[in-house]
Formats: C-alpha cells, sequence, structure tokens
C-alpha cells in the first residue's frame, strides 16, 4: 500500500484478553522473531515447520520452571493479522501465568508492544486501511449494539466504500475538466457545464450526508448524556426507574463490567444513554434546593447533551415557565416532561398548560408515556434525516477531513459559477483527493499514525 | 476412567477470557453440536470437513447482522480440553461484541455453561482426573509466582502421583496380608510383621508430610494476611513502605487489576502476603487509641494470620512486655518489632529490652534489617521442614481425606501391634484406597462435583 512497506525489525508481545481471573488469557507475539521466540519457551520442536494456522498443545518453560499448559495458535506472514509472523498463546487466565509468560518472552527478545501497535502493523503492511484500524478501536470500546455495528460496518470497509465513490466521482469530473484543458489553447469548452455541476451537487450532497451523519455517529460511538432535573417532589427517582424499568443494561450483566461513575444505562433504539445517577449529587443538591430552585442542579448537569425537565403538573403554568425560561437562556437543550397525570384529568392538563405546548405529560408512577419519552429523547439528540443504516461518520478526524472536502467542493462550484479557468478547478480536485486520502491513510505522516494509534488498548 | 463415559447431549458456551475492553476476547462452544451451531453462524463452509487444531478467518452472521469478523479454533473430539468437539471464537474485545456471539449462539441452540462446566466435561471425560480440575481452578485464581507454581505442579499430576505411590505401598502390603489370609488355615504368618510395619511407617510418614505441607499450602494458595498494630508514633505507616519498597505489587501493575478490599500486597518469596492497609481503621483507631492502647486495633485485626507489634524503642520495657502479654493472652501469633533504631545505640537497646528476646530491632525509617523483619514474617507461616519444591496440599478437601487416610494408618499399625487377624487389616486398607479415590476422583458423587466445580467461574 505504502510506497515501502515497513519492515519491522523487533518482535512485541503483549496480553491480548482484558486483564481479571478467567478461563484463559490470551498473548499475542508478532514480528520476525516470533517464531523464534515461541520456539525457546515451548516444549515442541520445529514449530517453524507446523504450518500456518494450527494449533498445537504443549508447555511453556522458561528457566526450568515450568509456567503453563497453553495452547499456540500459528499465523504465517502475510496471513495473519498484522502480516507479519503471529503466535498467539492462550493460557490459563490467571493475572499471574499471563505476566509470567509476557516476561519470558520478553527475556527472550521480545519488547512489550505499545498501545494499538499490533494494529498499526497491520495497517502498515496494508491488511487494513486507516478508517478500518480506526474502526477496531471502536468495535472494541463499542458499549451499545448501534456503536457495534457501526463499527463493525467501517471496519468491513464501510467508509473506504463511501470514499472511493466520492473518490470515481472526482476523477471522472477531472478528466473532463483536463480534457478541456487539453483543447485550451483551441479556446473550447467540451466538457459539458451542466454534466460537471450535476457531478460537484452530487458529490456535495454525498459528503453533506455524511457530515449531517456525524451528529448521530457521535451519539452512536459515545452514548448520550441525560440529567433528568426538577423539584424534589417532582418524582425524578420514580422517572428513573420507570424509564430503566424494560432496558436494564444487558451488557454490563453478562460481561459483568463494573463502572466507576454513577450511571444508569439506557438503551433506546440500541443506543445508549448515559442518565446521570445523581444520588450523590441529588442528594447535596436537594438540601438547598428549596431555596435555589433548579439553578444548582442546573449548573451541574449543563454537560448533559440532553436534559429532562420534569415538573409536578401541579405546579402553576408560571413556575413551569420561569424554569423553562431559565434553561432557554442557558441553550441548554431540555425536554418539558409533566409528571404525575395521574393525579389530574387530561382535559384539566391541557388547560393548565396550554402556553407550554412542547412539554410532554407523563406518569412516572403509572408508567404511561414513558415510551413517547424515550422516542422524544432519542429524537432529541438524532436527526430524523441520517438512518442508521446510512453509513454514518463516527470519526472526529473523518470529519475534519469530510469539512475540507465540502469547503473544497464549494470553492469548485464557486469558480465554475465566476467561470475561473479548468486548471484552478484541477487544483482543487486535488485538495479533494487529498484530504480523502487522509482519512483512509494513503496520504498520511507519523504524527497522524501516532495520534490514532495512541487511542488504542495495548495488545491491539 | 469411568465405567460408562458420560455423553453429554448439549452444547455449552461462554466466554472464555475476561470480561472488559482488550484486543480480543475468546468465546467458547463445547458439545455435540458445536460444530453445527457454529456452522449456522459462521461465514465458511463445511466446517466439519476443515482438519482438527486448524485456525479460520471469517465473519459471525447472525440474522442477517455481521457481528464481528472473528477467528476460529477447531478442536476435534476427543483431542479438546473437554475431550467434546470444541470451536473457540476469537472475537474484537468489546463486551457488546462478546454478549452478541454468545446470545447468537444460545438462540442456535448452545446452553449458556454453568461455572466450571468445561472442565467437569474434561474430568468426566478421564482428560484430568480431579486433583488436576481442581488445579485449574487454583491455578487461574493465583495471585502470587508460588501459587502459580504450586497449581502447575497439581495440574501437571503431581498430587496424583504422590498418591500413587501412596496406593502402590497399600496395594503390596494388601497383598502380603492375602497371601496370609490364603494360608491362616494352617496357621502361618507369611508375612514378614517387620516388613509391615516399614511399609506401614513409611506410608504415615508420607502422608504425613503431605499434610504437614497444608499449612504452607495454605498460605501459598490463598496468601497471608498481615496486620501491623502499634502506637501512632510508633512508625506504622512508614514500615508499611519500607516493606513495600522493594516488591510492589508487579502482577497487579501489569494486568491492571483492581481489589476491592483496602490492603497492600508484598512478595516474600514470591509468597502473597497481604498487609491490610488500615488507612480507614487507622484514623478511626487511633483517634481513641491513647487512651485504649492498641486493644481496639487489636481486635479489629485479629483476623490477621500474623501480626506485626510495633512499638517506639523510646517506650519503656515495662509497658511494651504489656502489651506482649495481651498479645499472647488472646492466642494472637504476632512478632514484636522494635522501631527507631537510629535514634539508639544498639548497646542501648539491648540493655533496654532484655526481657523481651524475640523482639527485632529495626529502622523503618533507614530501612535497617527490614530484610531481616521479612525473613521473619515468613518463617512465621511457613514451617521450616516443608520446602516449596515438595509436593504441597493446598486443598482443604485433600486434607480432609488425607487425614482419614492417616487415622487409617494408625488404626493399622495399632491393629498390627494389638495382633488383629489379616482381614482386618485388609478392611482399613481398602478405607485408605478409597479415601486416595476420593481426592482423585475414582470414588465421586454428585455432590463433591458439584462443590468442586462450583467454585469455578464460568468459561472454564
Amino acid at each position: 500500500m505504502k510506497d515501502k512497506p515497513i519492515i519491522q525489525e523487533d518482535t512485541i508481545v503483549a496480553p491480548a484478553t482484558a486483564p481479571g481471573i478467567a478461563a484463559i488469557s490470551v498473548i499475542r507475539l508478532s514480528g520476525k522473531e516470533t517464531f523464534s521466540i515461541a520456539q525457546k519457551l515451548f516444549s515442541i520442536r520445529n514449530l517453524s515447520d507446523k504450518p500456518s494456522h494450527t494449533l498445537h498443545f504443549g508447555t511453556i518453560i522458561s528457566k526450568g520452571r515450568v509456567l503453563d499448559e497453553v495452547v499456540l495458535g500459528l499465523f504465517k506472514s502475510p496471513h495473519s493479522y498484522t502480516g507479519e509472523d503471529v503466535i498467539e498463546i492462550s493460557c490459563h487466565g490467571s493475572p499471574v501465568v499471563t505476566e509470567q509468560i509476557v516476561s519470558a518472552a520478553i527475556e527472550e527478545g521480545a519488547r512489550l508492544a505499545k498501545p494499538g501497535e499490533f494494529t498499526r502493523r497491520a495497517f502498515l503492511n496494508g491488511k487494513l486501511d486507516l478508517t478500518q484500524a480506526e474502526a477496531v478501536a471502536d468495535l472494541i470500546a463499542s458499549q451499545s449494539e448501534a456503536a457495534r455495528r457501526t463499527a463493525v460496518g467501517h471496519l468491513r470497509g464501510r467508509v473506504s466504500q463511501e470514499l472511493t465513490k466520492l473518490r470515481e466521482q472526482l476523477i471522472q469530473f477531472s478528466a473532463l475538466i483536463e480534457l478541456e484543458l487539453d483543447f485550451s489553447q483551441e479556446d473550447v469548452t467540451f466538457a459539458d457545464r451542466g454534466q460537471l455541476y450535476a457531478m460537484v451537487d452530487t458529490a456535495i450532497k454525498d459528503v453533506t450526508d455524511l457530515t449531517d451523519s456525524f451528529r448521530l455517529g457521535n451519539a452512536i460511538k459515545n452514548g448520550v448524556d441525560v440529567a433528568i432535573i426538577g423539584k424534589p417532589n417532582a418524582g425524578k427517582s420514580t422517572l428513573l426507574n420507570a424509564l430503566l424499568n424494560e432496558d436494564r443494561a444487558i451488557v454490563s450483566e453478562i460481561a459483568g463490567t463494573t463502572r466507576d461513575t454513577i450511571e444508569e444505562i439506557l438503551y433506546i433504539h440500541h443506543v445508549l444513554f448515559r442518565i446521570v445517577d445523581t444520588a450523590g449529587i441529588r442528594e447535596q443538591v436537594e438540601g438547598i434546593i428549596e431555596e435555589k430552585g433548579v439553578e444548582r442542579s442546573l449548573q451541574k448537569m449543563k454537560q448533559a447533551d440532553i436534559v429532562l425537565y420534569l415538573f409536578d403538573i401541579s405546579e402553576s403554568e408560571k413556575e413551569v415557565q420561569i424554569e423553562i425560561h431559565k434553561l432557554s437562556a442557558q441553550h441548554i437543550r431540555f425536554i418539558p416532561v409533566g409528571n404525575k397525570t395521574d393525579l389530574l384529568r387530561s382535559g384539566q392538563i391541557n388547560d393548565r398548560f396550554a402556553g407550554i405546548p412542547e412539554a410532554l405529560f407523563i406518569s412516572a408512577k403509572e408508567q404511561t408515556h414513558i415510551q413517547e419519552l424515550k422516542q422524544r429523547i432519542y429524537d432529541s439528540v438524532i436527526s430524523g434525516d441520517v438512518s442508521p443504516e446510512d453509513t454514518i461518520i463516527t470519526n472526529t478526524r473523518h470529519m475534519e477531513a469530510l469539512q475540507k472536502i465540502l469547503q473544497s467542493l464549494c470553492d469548485i462550484r464557486d469558480g465554475m459559477d465566476k467561470g475561473i479557468p479548468g486548471d484552478l478547478l484541477a487544483l482543487d480536485i486535488r485538495h479533494c483527493l487529498h484530504y480523502i486520502g487522509e482519512i483512509t491513510g494513503e496520504v498520511t505522516n507519523k504524527d497522524v499514525l501516532d495520534y490514532v494509534f495512541s487511542k488504542f488498548c495495548i495488545g491491539k
């Protein structure tokens, strides 16, 4: 893929599975000396004579000590994740065993891998383009089904495919312009300007679709922070329970993951919403909330992507409107939610809050209109035009390059409007192609790679 | 191994690696339908035609959704961990991906494995005896190099070998007795009683060595709890730092494991010592310690295996002896440690504390005699006669059976002293052989197996 493939002289080693006590743990070696290092530790002779993609049971012995009984998986260059010789050692899943085997490999000449170094080698050896390499990190970090699905799509080259389409449009456009340039002496306009406009417009539309998807992409990738605010008697805890009632985080149950932050996880249409469990905050806040209203909790929750402002429908419309005014004044995205509809007739509600047509009325206690609320929460961050089935941009680096591409395309269109010469248009097209190359990694530099791979975990 | 090998009709699935975000995660399937279930999910055709011990790259697809790009490792019965058909799926290390693949396998007919169910099947299929199966759990849970080494020894059949030796002695003894019985009509004593005595004595000695090793084995397997007590000004924190100075827990550093309890880990000769970091306790205690002396902290730390009673050598010998008396009265195992030798000449120290010859004098601040203290801590729990190179019993279940064996052997010896008939001696020998079979799992029942495998993690 590169002009000169970068040959990695050193052999890297790292645990590839999560630390902790488990049935097995996998340690991965990659590089020139993979087989010779493994051979020094492994009980079975002539490892390098074994075929690629085979499994071998034996013992790891270092300095005369049997470290463990293990299974070795052999992957010979170029048919491996990194493209180099790779060996995966499945040992018993104790941190002590894992550490001993990694240390033994290091003693025999391997080096502890840096974060993302395996994938970096895969990229350098043309196994993946840069968007796919980034998708590996996203996939590993995915916390919801939507995030997993998007990342797998990217891993399988979905972004690259979109960009290939765009590149082809640009090259075709460029070819027409070049044709015109060739005959420029004769002052003939070969390229059908109408066709050129159509092409640029299509490209602008396609890139705009991608940049528009970023808000959804970001929500899918990173999850959405939701804060519930409101007076102590508004029913926040009841609402939290009502929201969580059905969608209890399946992932954390099965996987046994623990979270450090105090938050509850809610999935709406497979997208992860973090409802800040303000147990701590609430208590602190609620002591003084009677005097200060919701102001202080607002301040605490300003970093949320969306705020649910919960009020008791026995409050006066005026009271509620004052709070809504405060929220609006602070540019906070919020949904006004009137609670306790079980206590009033619906006619009464509509009469009382006629001035707040955007409010949704629910009964947290009786769980009425909770689904509608979830949809409102989802819609508030996921713009209607983008479907999760479309190619979705989730990566800030891609977004930045796409914005530059979009700018260049607009420059081309402007240039055509102003009738600028074809060679200048061709220059803008080259800019576009350059930015596309930045995304896929065809055009790159060490800083970009360092940035991309620093976000990986060790062992990937 | 069993009269009738137990055929498992259902196919089990579980994650085999620790939960969390990592490069890869491994999911394991075992049972009759392993290949047909995997085939329904995997992109490559004719899985069951592929040779055993091979690796295959492809995609996992469920209900038309690509779940992940994975590598499948195939192990065909009987050449697998469980003895059944086994497939290991290496997917990207996200809890969401792992959960989706496990769920997909369950939808296709697999069942989530119970704790230890893979190893239980390995045992039932004669791949491991019961001591080896138990060693798998111990190895996975090992928190120190000593625990790892002992568990690997057991996994490789070390306990079973000792028991085989013992069994052979008993069978030989039994043969001699039987010979005597055959000729009992003639009232002839064939078996050389001297030889019989020698045999029983050897057996008693061997079993005693094993039971004696249990204290060390328990310390190796479970670690040793050490509490440092003493007045606030005695220098406990400084001592803690001095002890930890060199041996900072390498395992927790490399593996990134987190511990729930507040404790510091110290390795002495590869054995794990947990020094209860009484940060919380200390502060609570020290507020009132001036009045109540060490009594309250004693109470808190009574559960420790060994207590370091730290005193400032500027205290009077009498004061110190009062505390030592209290500790002794409560049957607490402790080492008296005089701190701050940097402040007195050694002659003075000996003069002042002549009545406490068992005390060790250190300077935590200047780190003098810290190595000696570590050795004293180690020796206090590890009895001198047992070397870590010997076969060490770490398992309470084995210990209980060994005690019964020892009792039977003593009964035999008593019986011989009293001249009881050979057929009664033979009965005691059969008891011994029964208890040996209990340890290795040749004699067993569902309750014992349930007990043994309940201590495993899911996926092993």
